[in-house]
């Protein structure tokens, strides 16, 4: 499904970031993007940007049901820039100084011109699906659309939000968990499919059944994100093992530790987390608890049970056959992706 | 005309913000515009919003063209939130600790919480937008409308990212520094006007001409705003004089003296701005200087020169004579101010 729509992602993209010449706020957006060096030249050798998860969503959900992509494409570039805005304010929040294999927008620009660029990247995103959808699409189709987008797009927030609260909180519910990812990353993953079969002339129907699997796939993406932000093998991910305990990262796994632990392994934890820096002796406390109460195979068994539920959520949709044998590729790559 | 449009500005800002129990987000917007304290209770006197400006603006023009002004309330509380949202996150960027006799969002909530709830400021007005006008106004209008408001607030962005460019610059011309207010203020004002006029049912020739005068009205408004920011009365300001100068920052006072000053005070004037501080001497000797090359006098005259073309920019357009008595009587407000 990626390489399908690979190309697409990219001309979309390159046609909606505008390239005014001497403007160093558009050349953040591109270089944050890949596009442009640290001077604002184009790079020698573009960095990749990843899988393009959302816009590749929201294509495949617009041709499944049999529209054509060229609809969908203005507002799978619009979910990939507000994607990339959300990234560029993490990474300054987070403090992170390298992404994608290479130095972050704020630790080049300074963070008050990255915060800017990453609220311009998130207009521009607006303005490829005000435009580009006015081109092929209705306009009562395009405002239903934006009103979906920002709709999620806020969701997204007020998981942020929730995810901010969390850090210094050390009683959090599995259901609030889940509740925080639902917002913070499903949301934009529903709306990529729901746009995607909205775009492609879905019944309500065919739009809700991809919208519920969304939210399936958003849960598998994120819980196996977090297992493998603790327990990826290093050599695919790149990152140590415990790497997001060394974070304290409220990740799943630490959630449903420390909502399950007991005794003197909970006291331990919670001692853990009470401090604002951990050593490597806490890291394999943590590692140990965790795996006394056996989050890891709950993370596993949560990311399979949402992957069963996303194709059951589809069945209920007429597809060829191509669509549901690529949907059901995705859901096992996500589930079991490495990296 | 603020008078006359305060209420209908308080029922449609109060509309468009959600009131969702238990979340924090949303008690920070509603502390920064002054409706909740900081623990997210209404607030016993609510703080005042200051002028409203940007959706005054908007509902007067659609009055003017002869609209009901209903169409043009939920741009209008889009156009304040926005606005609103921008300064939720200059408060972060300038480390202010109060606006409007209020500790400043961040300040109470810490960095990444308030610059997640600026972000969640700008879609709420988005949505306002879509969702409101939507119940009475044609598709296509509503996009159209969107449309300019997004450009409109990409151009802030930009000449928000401009005007942190000239923090670290000793030599701005007088046109790169009005290039860079009409991105950074003018672009919401001229918007204001042009969305409001536009819903009004305006022709495209008195849009235009509501826009051309918006331009203008951005001048007036940014000019004088700087001219308080060093020569205000402290009793009306609740500022010293020299404030801004003691910011270090580059408005048009100061842009104009580094242009125009020669020898020694020139000399003088680059060797304080290459400072990280300013003593009161400092301040002293800036204050000296701008005088020697007449800044105050030349603000008050570009403020008095954009106050005349603003008026004669609106006047081939075809309005009623109490809209034409109010917008003379606003431009002589923003261009005599003393707060």
């Amino acid at each position: 499904m990626f390489l399908r729509y690979k190309e697409w992602v990219e001309r979309e993209l390159a046609q909606a970031v505008p390239k005014p010449p001497g403007s160093q706020m558009y050349s953040v957006l591109r270089y944050h993007l890949g596009w442009a060096d640290c001077h604002g030249q184009p790079a020698k050798e573009p960095v990749s940007q990843g899988k393009a998860l959302r816009p590749t969503l929201c294509l495949f959900a617009c041709q499944a049901l049999g529209g054509d992509p060229q609809r969908a494409g203005p507002a799978a570039a619009a979910l990939e820039l507000i994607h990339n805005f959300s990234l560029l304010h993490d990474d300054i929040q987070d403090r992170d100084v390298e992404r994608r294999h290479q130095a972050t927008a704020w630790s080049v620009w300074g963070e008050p011109k990255a915060l800017v660029a990453g609220n311009a990247m998130q207009a521009v995103g607006d303005l490829a699906l005000l435009a580009g959808a006015r081109r092929q699409v209705p306009a009562g189709t395009t405002l239903r659309v934006s009103d979906m987008l920002t709709e999620s797009y806020l969701e997204m927030i007020e998981g942020q939000c929730l995810d901010l609260d969390f850090e210094s909180r050390t009683t959090i519910s599995t259901d609030e968990y889940l509740h925080m990812i639902a917002c913070k990353t499903g949301a934009l993953i529903r709306c990529s499919l729901e746009v995607g079969a909205t775009l492609g002339g879905g019944d309500p129907a065919a739009t809700q059944g991809f919208a519920r699997f969304g939210r399936c796939l958003g849960r598998v993406f994120q819980i196996r994100d977090d297992f493998l932000g603790i327990w990826g093998d290093p050599a695919a991910t790149g990152k140590a093992v415990g790497n997001d305990i060394r974070r304290r990262k409220k990740s799943f796994p630490v959630v449903f530790g420390l909502e399950h632990a007991t005794g003197p392994a909970r006291e331990e934890l919670l001692r853990v987390y009470r401090q604002d820096q951990l050593s490597e002796a806490d890291v394999d406390q943590v590692l140990a608890a965790l795996e006394g109460v056996g989050a890891a195979q709950m993370s596993q068994q949560l990311t399979q049970d949402n992957a069963d539920q996303a194709l059951r959520e589809l069945e209920g949709v007429c597809l060829p056959g191509w669509a549901r044998a690529e949907a059901e590729q995705l859901v096992d790559f996500l589930a079991r992706r490495q990296f």
